[in-house]
């Protein structure tokens, strides 16, 4: 069947579809039977599933309806025909990923889990969506916490590149632990797109690398109905897509009429798991809101169609209208399968695994400790007990903690942003993930069990991808990123979905403060930090030196569920023998105590030497200074009262000081004043920009006394913050 | 001469390009005449040109030399033949406008700055690249407050949207005030990218939109060196970058010989001044660091050479190795017209301005006053003096406020992330901007003297487009972006770059708070505000009802060198009577003033309204509460401290507790505890969404009591922030 295309704009929106669907119609009575070749059966299912999206959304008047109903026939396949899952063991292990990068279709995927057999969805829990029910297993988007779902997608772009994430650890894990008779892992990714994921950055960038890594275990279905929010796709985008995935190097196929056609969608879809060496686009035509009064249009996309629309969709359907939710025993028989045919390939491959750990012993209780989660007990191990003397960049120190366990343990895959010269995360002998015929096409050495990732200049889906290969299953992957830390801010709606879904991802920022000098504002990170401090469920450490970074790397390590982001410096720093490594989890310690103290220094990564150094300097014009180190806001936050107080002192009536060329904004719950920065920096070598910006040890030195000096002649001052 | 190409992985980085460099040595003696048809002269100035990148680099050991002396005969060919600009009118309104987007390459642009005569880039400023000078010219990326930079770039991707703002800028102005015979804007936009642009989300987005929009009068120059930090492009991208770009609706021209052949590029560039329907593509083989010992290679790319090698490449040429910064007659005198070639230009178009002026002069006014940057004097006028009293959700009241505005001043150009139902800034009859032809190919209407653009779901490049637009000249356009305020974390980097370079930009972020509802903890930013409020030079006002809404909007329009992220509500609020749209730009004011207060409330836009009912309940339990709005943290530390203290009045013994469903990192600056939230949301309807996280009146009374009863019970809790 081949759907007509006409768009005509009304009114900034457009009735594109209206016309597809009057062709649809003329055409069905002839052509459906022959050309759909929808049974019965599936053609009930499909009636059964559009009314019961319609139902849902009409029930509070909200949510959207448009996409799912148009990707009914998709989602049949999928689950019907194609997709490996096991309904009464979500958690398979070798399971097919599904990901819905359009997360507002949730109702798509949720009603899916439920006919297939989810026991957490049941029906009840289906009709929470848009419920005031606060343990609904039905949000406005898919949540990674609940059955089935693989990741939580809303944000557009996301679920993409979590998909190739997804699809790379699949590779990984194949490369590394099948042996010939023995696909212990064998499982293919699938990812729903709409138009929408099309156009966003993060999108673009993950599909470009997918393409380069010839990712054959991933498929791309495009719900491609040509409506967003505006109306018309044409609107803002009018590129050829199919032309633009193959010079990504994908393999592309259309599908003409996604609606209906069952059977060319199982045929794509088998053909895309079947592929050699591309990943799989597959281009499927539907339409928004079909059977609805809005099909084809804008407003089909995120609001319910209103009591009247659906009570004739049901009509049209020669369904009741009075009835409503209505899942037929033909619905539930049609699905009724799924559940054992799930259980049968667990016990399959678990009986695979069995006999593979018979043959390979070490590899087998290595795999089965991959599959549980689980690091070697040794990994502490691996870190250096101690460092040379002389100043270290603490992104060298990084190196230095981390490589080693990065070599030894494969549960670590590690990436950069295209900073490897930068960023000190390649270990001896480290082998690039890449697909291994590179090598002959372009010299570029690597293969598929390779664990370091040369991501290009592409942040945003680094850390996106990063969230998909920790999502593969709990631990079995720890990723870890490395970029400038100024870059993260490119990378933040991926770091945030990390934090949102407990993935434990570890994300190695160098280049932080203005210490970093010459490139100046661009690439000065004043006001990055107060977004992640603020950031629920992630922690943001500065270590001070080498010792504090293996506290880093330590804390990080052990945050299981929660993604970290250590920041280190460009410029060399001294080794501060106060510093100690065990205390860098409590987010704040005291590293100089003095009796009597006139002030309290806080001094931060980088900067802690530099609180040092005027602490000293002060003692000399007889102001005794305490110093603390605070690596980390959220971790001190996380003390008990008593600890806090005695570290802060604040309740003794010492004034703390904070030292950090960063802007000051939360400081001010640890703080009285702050040597702080509230402009954007300056292009100048690090030393003379931290001079520039008055972090030199004589000009601190001076706010210090200043302070001191001010809050004695106005102390009222000593209940606010002040900015020296 | 075709280039050979080779790449081997050697140490994780390669040497791809000394293939190349050794191919073409050996074809030079008998090709390169021929061939490149290099005259003398301009063979010297490349020479020179290189050696004069190589001495700067080395001069303080730093640096970024690789890619400026790749690209030097496309900076011949552009500044010499090809753009047209006023050396000594930076400013000239119609000059042609060029965007670095690899800006780490910016002393490619400071040396044709100097070698063209613009006056303030003297060689001593040259030379201060790197150089602890702290008022130098040459910064580590260009900036935009430098005499012949249209934009500050580094972060890549960013200037390449910049550009296609720049090209959509002359595309409206000519559409709106060019006539039969006075073409008054006519400028073309060059942007020269890297491979890294290629690779960044925000870029493909960009080029996509432009692509789009037929942007003919966009050329954007593809330095192809294959070269990134890592090594070889082919480590991570092996797309076929010219099908993609055709795909993307972009002409495409291959320049084999990016390095010699200035005739070739000179006639690429002319061709693409020249196209009819569609922005230009120029891909152009360069090699990295040409000429010296690591040319070809990634480490040419971010260190300078060593004196040796730069020694070495001196006698290569033919220069005198013990020489530096060579500028010799001859090179002076090949640029020596441009000043006046410039002036020229100035004449001319202000002679057909003033023609122009004398035919049309109300348009020839209103096109004067764009130029000015000046909006007509009673745009004031255009927004209600007062509002309907029903309760009304602020996304509205923006529409309410700002498109009677945006109807009638010319220079606001209003933009959406696909979201034009959900944030009410489309006017009566507004006309989208769109190449006309899309109405005869898609039915889609539209022109380029259009003011509302449907960005697509491209939430980075629309804010970075938008920096672009505002860029143009100041305050010719006032862009106005609008999104979810979750959504402007994917336009972080874009809204910070807009910061840094004082341009005035207005985004119109919807959804915010809790108070957004079922899209759930995706769509609720909880930390968000927390960047915005430690960003410099960026107001983020959250206005509480239609009144302070009226405020917000006439604070960021007089705002002329500050962009503005005005933070509505999706659901209605009370219009409160004793909100004062004047009282916005203060940042924070007293609302309910009460003798013997026992606590202030500090209530912030959406939840205004909450402190108020809790101020009243608490009133019934026998405590005095103080109520005051406080739209914008940064508006209210720009205010004398008398009156900061006035208004907080915590000297006088009051606590104060702020009412924010947000993280309350900073809040402690004017606070001594919170209900704020410190967890991701959670998918309910709004109303109950503010019940689950203690929002509604009585939790929040409850916390008020709880809270007054812990300072009392612990006074110690007096000096420190308290989360409630």
């Amino acid at each position: 069947m081949h759907l007509a295309q006409d768009t005509t704009q009304v009114n900034g929106a457009t009735n594109y579809g209206k016309n597809v669907v009057e062709s649809l119609k003329k055409e069905e009575q002839i052509e459906q039977a022959a050309v759909c070749k929808l049974t019965n059966e599936q053609d009930h299912v499909l009636k059964s599933f559009r009314l019961l999206i319609a139902d849902l959304c009409q029930q509070f008047n909200g949510g959207h309806p448009g996409g799912a109903i148009g990707m009914a026939a998709i989602g049949v396949a999928l689950w019907k025909c194609v997709m490996r899952y096991a309904p009464h063991t979500p958690t398979y292990f070798n399971r097919d990923r599904f990901v819905l990068s359009n997360g507002h279709t949730c109702l798509f995927q949720y009603s899916f889990l439920h006919l297939t057999g989810y026991k957490a969805m049941t029906l009840d829990q289906l009709k929470s969506y848009h419920s005031d029910r606060v343990d609904a297993l039905c949000p406005g988007h898919p949540e990674i916490e609940h059955e089935g779902i693989e990741v939580t997608t809303g944000p557009l772009g996301q679920g993409v590149a979590n998909a190739v994430g997804l699809a790379m650890a699949t590779k990984n894990l194949q490369a590394t632990y099948n042996k010939p008779g023995f696909d212990v892992v064998s499982n293919h990714t699938w990812c729903m797109i709409g138009d929408a994921c099309l156009q966003e950055g993060v999108a673009l960038e993950a599909m470009s690398f997918a393409g380069h890594l010839k990712l054959n275990n991933l498929t791309v279905i495009y719900d491609n109905n040509q409506i967003t929010c505006d109306g018309s796709v044409d609107l803002t985008n009018t590129e050829d897509v199919n032309m633009k995935m193959r010079a990504c190097g994908w393999d592309v196929i259309d599908i003409e009429d996604g609606c209906f056609d069952i059977e060319g969608i199982v045929g794509a879809l088998n053909n895309a798991r079947a592929s050699t060496d591309k990943p799989t686009f597959i281009n499927v035509r539907t339409i928004i809101g079909l059977g609805s009064a809005v099909a084809g249009d804008a407003v089909a996309h995120g609001a319910a169609f209103g009591a009247a629309d659906v009570s004739h969709m049901k009509k049209l359907y020669n369904f009741n209208p009075e009835e409503h939710f209505v899942i037929s025993e033909t619905v539930r028989g049609f699905f009724a399968d799924l559940p054992s045919r799930g259980e049968e390939l667990v016990q399959s491959w678990e009986k695979t695994v069995q006999e593979y750990e018979a043959m390979y012993p070490e590899l087998g209780a290595e795999f089965r400790n991959r599959v549980g989660g689980h690091l070697p007990g040794n990994w502490k191990d691996l870190i250096p007990t101690s460092f040379p003397g002389q100043p270290t960049a603490t992104r060298k120190s990084s190196g230095l903690v981390f490589n080693p366990i990065a070599q030894e343990v494969k549960n670590f895959v590690v990436g950069t942003a295209d900073l490897s010269p930068s960023v000190n995360m390649m270990w001896k002998d480290k082998v690039d993930f890449q697909h291994p015929d590179l090598k002959t096409t372009c010299g570029i050495t690597g293969n598929y069990n390779g664990r370091y990732i040369h991501y290009g200049v592409r942040e945003h889906a680094m850390c996106a991808i990063s969230n998909g290969l920790a999502a593969f299953a709990p631990n079995t992957f720890i990723p870890t990123t490395s970029s400038f830390f100024m870059f993260y801010l490119y990378a933040a709606p991926a770091v945030r979905m990390g934090a949102l879904q407990h993935l434990q991802v570890i994300h190695a920022a160098t280049h932080d403060s203005i210490g970093m000098g010459e490139d100046g504002p661009t690439h000065q990170p004043i006001e990055l930090a107060n977004l992640y401090r603020a950031m629920p469920n992630l922690l943001y450490i500065r270590p001070a030196d080498s010792e504090e970074t293996a506290g880093a790397w330590i804390t990080a390590i052990e945050a299981k569920n929660t993604p970290t982001i250590i920041s280190t410096s460009r410029h060399a720093l001294p080794q501060l023998p106060q510093t100690k490594r065990n205390l860098v989890a409590k987010g704040g310690y005291v590293i100089e105590e003095v009796e009597d103290a006139d002030v309290t220094l806080i001094g931060v990564g980088a900067e802690l030497c530099h609180a040092l150094d005027t602490a000293k300097e002060l003692k000399a014009k007889n102001i005794k200074a305490r110093v603390l180190s605070f690596p980390c806001q959220r971790l001190f936050d996380a003390q008990p009262t008593q600890y806090k107080r005695d570290i802060l002192r604040r309740h003794k009536g010492i004034p703390a000081i904070v030292i950090e060329p960063y802007a000051p904004n939360g400081w001010e719950r640890y703080a009285d004043a702050g040597a702080c920065i509230k402009r954007f920096g300056h292009s100048l070598p690090g030393k003379a920009a931290y001079k520039y910006f008055g972090f030199d040890t004589p000009a601190l030195v001076q706010k210090v006394e200043d302070y001191l000096q001010q809050v004695r002649d106005d102390p009222m001052l000593r209940g606010e913050f002040v900015d020296l």
